[in-house]
């Protein structure tokens, strides 16, 4: 499995979102949730069938460095080329796809929270391709061109029947009745891995609720692995009205996603 | 837009399936279809905002020459490169790559007909994205997966509600009462260019089925711009045991299909 910059033309990632990517962060060299992201990757490879990377491939770009500051290694498998149309080939060899960028902490939003907007976008129901990373992510995509206000820090998606499965690139939390839930992504959605570590710690349990219902819970939260743990201060809807408001909620569960990720509790 | 056999690794075609593509039939280096394959690429484009290649870009690969036979051009547009995660560039610069593969027309399928699997993944809804021929496609990816029996050359595909959609790689038309239909495509699926083209002159109509009327139909085709049209002589199920079977129908629909794709009338 080379490693590679680019891909050619007949990659199957390319021609049919037929792959999975993985976006960690790395402090001073070193991943963090890392175990949590090569479980979610080995997920997804059973899922789709293909063929999961070695751990030694995955590791190989690791460059521990006290030196290093924050960092996100970007890792995408696809099941390269061949087969024949959407037929894959009966033994993939699967192209490993590396890149790192440096990352600034968004202390600014741990501090004074995020404005999230109720997405126009439904996601649709594929049991089969729920809880996995894959390539194929136009929903996502089309949910983030609902708006450009840079004042509208994430956007809310429910599914085809109304029910609240996750934030463009994030993951909800709320509290109610002092405790912590997220949605069960059964049928859509990203599993994140904070999400996973949360749950696996014991501070976050599974529930449904539609939207209606989430304007009167306590406190709301978006996050993952990469940016932490975001208060929800405002939910607007496609007009940019508010819908709910949320006093600012730090500590508690913020402190432990950010005891997860190395992130500071006081900021 | 440069022309390219290979993609940077943060192409969001690759990344995030963000993107388009076409496959023409092109016979003696001309396309068939050709006003259907850009019509149903503008749609595309219009509906995911990436700037629209020229008609003179899309052309540039022509090479009309009677000594050539049957080709597949594959055209992949992409959103190109750059943005924010999900979040798309401001002004995005499109990637158009191009290839071409020998063809060999499929006539033993017209003459004898197909075999056609009932696939157990229902395809989830997502007016949003339907109709256009997007590179998000692992729902038919996982769809081919279900079979490798060679004597299955098609599978039939189911919503989440169980209304008959499209084949893996085709469009599908019945005939009830000595009139043809295909169905609507509002909630998922891919508009073929054959299917345009054959609703457009007037041989066929929209309609909504599910399964089990299915299997009552007088006639079942399956069909696309470059394999030509398939009649379906067995349907079968998850098992590999036939649910339905219909006497061979050649000519009506086939007739006028194969008129539109340059094909023969006999075989």
């Amino acid at each position: 499995m080379p490693d590679a910059c680019h891909v050619p033309g007949d990659d199957r990632g390319l021609a049919f979102g037929d792959g999975l990517f993985e976006t960690v962060l790395m402090r001073a060299g070193q991943p963090l949730l890392w175990s949590c992201h090569v479980k979610r990757l080995a997920r997804g490879c059973q899922t789709l069938d293909i063929p999961m990377p070695s751990l030694d491939a995955l590791e190989a770009s690791f460059k521990p460095d006290a030196a290093r500051g924050l960092e996100v290694l970007k890792l995408i498998v696809t099941r390269g080329s061949g087969g024949q149309g959407y037929r894959a080939p009966e033994v993939p060899e699967p192209r490993l796809l590396v890149s790192y960028r440096r990352f600034t902490a968004p202390v600014e939003r741990w501090r004074q929270g995020a404005c999230v907007r109720l997405c126009e976008l439904r996601l649709g129901h594929q049991p089969r391709l729920s809880g996995i990373k894959h390539l194929s992510r136009l929903e996502n995509v089309l949910a983030r061109q609902e708006w450009r206000d840079p004042n509208v820090h994430e956007g809310l998606l429910l599914d085809t029947q109304g029910l609240v499965v996750e934030a463009v690139s994030m993951n909800v939390f709320w509290r109610d009745r002092g405790r912590v839930f997220t949605p069960a992504l059964e049928q859509c959605g990203v599993a994140g891995t904070l999400r996973d570590a949360l749950i696996e710690q014991g501070h976050v349990d599974i529930a449904e609720i539609d939207a209606r219902a989430l304007l009167g819970v306590e406190a709301l939260w978006v996050g993952n692995s990469v940016q932490g743990l975001w208060p929800v201060h405002t939910l607007v809807d496609a007009d940019g009205g508010a819908v709910a408001r949320w006093p600012l909620t730090t500590g508690g569960l913020q402190r432990e996603a950010h005891r997860l990720l190395g992130y500071p509790d006081s900021f």
